[in-house]
Formats: structure tokens, C-alpha cells, sequence
């Protein structure tokens, strides 16, 4: 069991971190040249088994395990009135995770996944962050070490999600801290609120970052005072896959502000991770654009739980099922180019 | 067997076609709106669900049988150096998709579809049309037909995809023909020309155009005589589609300028298909815009043999996962918006 012991000891880690394989990658990057078809035709399907390749550390890159984890949890800032849904919902959704009838059970079903939904602390929200820190240091630090600790090691690929009512107001607020701009650049309508609802969304934002103005150079405490707890295992899990050098697909607005302190501490904090959607969610583009992700698919979705993520794994699985199975021109008989 | 006696039949044939099942399309968007996620939250997962129920007759929509068709030809437009490719490649490459080589035959099979391909008189060029129409109205009603035989009654969705050394210029004069601008605006790249080839690809076009300058109001004789049999081929794939009511999915830039006729001739003759992809030729877009139609996804892809259209069939895949097999907010207990 991982356990991160203070900010520091996490910062630490975030700035600790391996580089992909160059060798793997050049090697994909040779094979990809001889396969039949026209030089970088495949376009970005070429691209991802490149990265794949780098990220795994060896070619062909290969997809045997890929696990979807989506993690939920509570926000004391529905108080607010930002939701379209009533927080009840979370733990409905879990259930309904649990009996297979979510969106993400066909969508991980249908990409080969195994699905894993981590419930943090339910029946504890956390605090209304208008108001005081949404988590403390400590509850922070053992959301994101359990996050951390539900990657699998042996995984070939993981695609990251989240539930949790309200959490589209905490990641606003997560990316207003670290990009500026306030509550009207990053709060949209999340699950749908009304004009009300969104404009009730946008002062959360800006009070949060009036509250908390003395902490938001440190994108570790902005994650622990705005965040919430599923949003502190995303940038676990993240971390750790990092660390291991397992590729990532991020899904949505929620889950991008929750690794994006990865970014803001390192550069290429999130070279190991693709944007696998850009969401319907209003800011995700310009939360995209801050961090340098080009999106995989734009399919106008803004449902979270891993569902973007799941449909863009099977990009990937078009990806890799090309690069190995393809023939080359030379086991083809093929003619290059004139 | 069918077979198209003469142009005019065709035509009527184009101008007879029956319109989607608007009681399955209800019954589709009804479902959507009582699955468990905020309403509209699946983005094109919930249209294209709609739209596979609209053109299969009935909800919800299956995918069972998936067939991928690709038609494989020779242009004798190749005389012009238009591609960087020998004209030798199209043959090989029949021999590789029969061998399980190719990019479609990994794509096809991840996306649990049976690949046909259909190679029309490889050994028969098309004449060469900067000099003299492509195709007689004989050879090219053939072609038409043999397109329209390949597609099962029994499939629930056509891939349709190409190959054709040369066939990006064809398919350039086509879409020069029908909607304006000649080779500046319609001759790409292809598999790579070239600054010297992409010259000669407008040249040609801008030749063609002025060869042909009498028929290029219509857009059947335009295709006999700029185009290809494989064109041709899926053209008549297409039409039979929708006079059968399967959903089709478009590739690429060949495949769209292909499919262009129907639409030129009834304002709504492509409803039944989508968009698969837009391809990093750079005229697709173009030519999408021109037809009102909406790529799924956008990954610089520029292969054709229904390669864009696979990786969109798990698109839709995911569709009718979620579509199909969600729980709605009663079954499963969940609450709906506030």
C-alpha cells in the first residue's frame, strides 16, 4: 500500500518521474514505414502505437489488459445549487455500476476492459470548498494513494473516470486556480443545469478563489481545497501509471483539471497520457489547450465516468491491431513508392 | 442479378428511394432520453442510434451483420503521373487483403465485420480522361451494378472503401465537375505525391473539365466518365443500401466523391449514410461541407479501403452497446434531474 505522507512527499513523486523508451518508440516509428500502406496514412492511429510502444517499453505495443477505473465520491459544494442531478445520485450510480446498466459497463464490455469503480468515502462529501477546504491534507493524501494504489501493475493501458455529483464546479474551480480566468471561463452546464444553476456554478468558482487566494501557486493544495476525493484518485492513479510507465487515456473535463497539476509540477508531467475525447462540457477545450492534448475523438459527449476514455481505447485497439497484424511490403509483394 | 440498362434508368432509379422509419427513429430518441445519464449526455453516440434505428426499421438498432465492401480498379489517368504509387499496387494489394495483409483486414475484424472485396477488371483500365471518357455508359452501368449485386440484403450496416491506384485524381474531377473550383481546389496529395505530382493532378482535373465541359451537368454521366469502376462500384453499393434501408458508412475522400451523384441528384439521397471519418486529403473537408455532412471522427487518416469507415463501425458499436444494453432510471433506481 502506497501511502503519501504530506504534500511534500507527494510533490516529490509528481517531479520523479521516468522518461518513455525511446528504442521501443523508434522501433514502432521503423515498422509503421514498411507496413503496406502509404507512409504515415494511418495518421493517428500510427501516432498511438508509437506512443504506445514508447510508454510500454517495447514493440509491437500490445493491449492484453486494460483496465478502466472510475472513481467516486461526494461534494459539499451541491449546496450551492450547481447541479442538475441531487447528490444521492453518486451512490445510485455506483450501484448501478455494480449491476452492469451504466454506460461505461457496455462501453468497457465492448473495448475489452475490466471495469473497476472505487467509492471513496460515499456517506462523507466533502466540504463546501466556498467555504473552507474541501479536504484536508490528510484526507487529500489517502484519496490520492487510493487512487494510486488501484492500478494494476501488469496493466498494458489505463482509461480513467469519474462520478460524482458536483464535481464539474470542483474541476472548474481546479482549473481556475491553475489557469486563470475565473468561474465564467471554466464553469459550464455539466449534467445540465439551468442559467441559474450555471450562474450559481460561476460564483463558486470565483468565491473559491477569493477564499483560497494564499494557496493557489501550490497545484497539489489546489487539488486538496477545490478538488474532491475521486478527483484526488484520478491524479493518483495517474501518477502511478506514470511511475510504472503504463500509458493513460484520460476522459473528460473532470478528469483533465484532475490531472493537470501533473503538467503544472513537470512539463511533460502527462506525456505518458492521451486526451482520449474533447468533451461536449464547454471548458474542456481551452483545459486541453492550456495543457497541450489533442484530443483523440470530439463525439460531443459530457457523460464522465470513463465513457469517452472506453471509446477512445478502441482507437487504440484499431491502432495496435494494425501495427502487428499488417503485413509489410516486403511480405507482401508489395511496391513501394515510385 | 441487376443490372442498369442505360443512364436514364439509373437516374430513376436515384430519384426512387424510400425514406428512413420515422416510428423507429421515436422509438430510438424515447429510449435515449430514460437511459441512466443526463439527457443528450452521449453526444453522436445517441444520433447515430437514432439514425441506425431510422434506417433499420426498427428499435433498437443491431449491428449483427456488419459487412465491409471494397471495390478495387485501374484508371488509366496513372498515364499522368498522378500518384506515387506504380499502377502495379492496386493488384498487389487485392493479393494482400486476400492474404489477411492489409489495414482493413486487422480493422474489419476488430470491428466484427466481414470484409468482400470486390476487384472490377483490374487487367481493364479506364481510359484515360483528360483524353476521352473513363468508362462507356456500358462499361460503367456494369460497374454500377456489380456494386449494387455486393451488397447483402440480409447486413445491418455497409462499410463501404476503395482502392484504386490513381483514384484521388478521379475522384478530384468528380467533385471538380459537381460542385466548382477545378484541381487547385480538388487535387490533393493522395498516397503522396509530390509538388511536381500534385501539379499534374490539378492539370489533369482542370483538362478533364474542359474535355468534358458538355456533360458535366450531369452528375451520373460526369461519373462514367471522370471516375472509376470501383467508383462506379460503390455508387451502386450505396444506391442499393438505401433502397434496401441499410445504414451505410462512408469513408474517405474516393468514397465520398463517389457517392456524391445521389446527392446531386435528390437533396436527401445520402441520409442513410454517414460521414465515417474526414481524411487529411485535404479536399475532404471540402467535399464533406459541400454535401452537408459530418465526419464521426477526424484522426488524419488518408488510406481508404474503408480503413476510416472501420475504426467508425466501433463507434457506432459503442452506440448500440450503450443504446441496447443501459439500464434506464427506473430500472436501475436512479433519480432523474432536480
Amino acid at each position: 500500500m502506497t501511502s503519501f505522507a504530506s504534500f511534500a512527499a507527494l510533490r516529490l513523486a509528481c517531479l520523479d518521474l521516468p522518461s518513455g523508451d525511446d528504442a521501443a518508440a523508434a522501433a514502432a516509428a521503423a515498422r509503421n514505414a514498411v507496413l503496406t500502406k502509404p507512409p504515415g496514412s494511418l495518421g493517428r492511429l500510427e501516432e498511438v502505437a508509437i506512443w504506445l510502444a514508447r510508454w510500454q517499453g517495447s514493440n509491437p505495443p500490445r493491449l492484453d489488459r486494460v483496465d478502466v477505473l472510475v472513481f467516486a465520491a461526494n461534494h459539499g459544494i451541491v449546496a450551492q445549487g450547481v447541479s442538475a442531478f441531487p447528490a444521492d445520485v453518486t451512490m445510485q450510480m455506483v450501484a448501478n455500476f455494480a449491476a452492469g446498466g451504466a454506460a461505461i459497463n457496455q462501453l468497457a464490455a465492448l473495448a475489452g476492459a475490466r471495469l473497476q469503480v472505487v467509492p471513496l468515502d460515499l456517506d462523507r462529501p466533502t466540504a463546501d470548498f466556498t467555504h473552507e477546504p474541501a479536504m484536508s491534507e490528510d484526507a487529500f493524501l489517502r484519496a490520492v494513494s487510493t487512487g494510486y494504489d488501484s492500478v494494476p501493475a501488469d496493466a498494458d493501458l489505463i482509461c480513467l473516470g469519474e462520478m460524482g455529483i458536483g464535481n464539474t464546479t470542483a474541476a472548474a474551480a481546479i482549473a481556475a486556480a491553475l489557469f486563470g480566468g475565473g468561474g465564467k471561463r471554466w464553469a459550464g452546464r455539466g449534467t445540465g443545469v439551468d442559467d441559474d444553476g450555471l450562474a450559481r456554478k460561476r460564483r463558486a468558482v470565483d468565491s473559491a478563489l477569493t477564499r483560497h487566494a494564499g494557496l493557489l501557486a501550490d497545484p497539489l493544495r489546489v487539488a486538496a481545497a477545490l478538488g474532491g476525493r475521486e478527483l484526488a484518485a484520478v491524479l493518483g492513479a495517474a501518477l502511478a501509471a506514470r511511475r510504472r510507465r503504463i500509458p493513460v487515456l484520460i476522459d473528460g473535463f473532470c478528469c483533465t483539471a484532475a490531472v493537470a497539476p501533473l503538467a503544472y509540477l513537470q512539463s511533460d508531467g502527462l506525456a505518458h497520457a492521451l486526451a482520449a475525447h474533447v468533451s461536449a462540457e464547454a471548458a474542456h477545450r481551452a483545459l486541453l489547450d492550456e495543457l497541450g492534448l489533442n484530443p483523440l475523438v470530439d463525439l460531443g459527449m459530457r457523460l464522465g465516468e470513463a465513457s469517452g476514455a472506453a471509446v477512445a481505447a478502441l482507437v487504440l485497439r484499431a491502432a495496435v491491431a494494425c501495427h502487428a497484424g499488417m503485413a509489410t511490403f516486403a511480405e507482401a509483394g508489395v511496391a513501394g513508392k515510385l
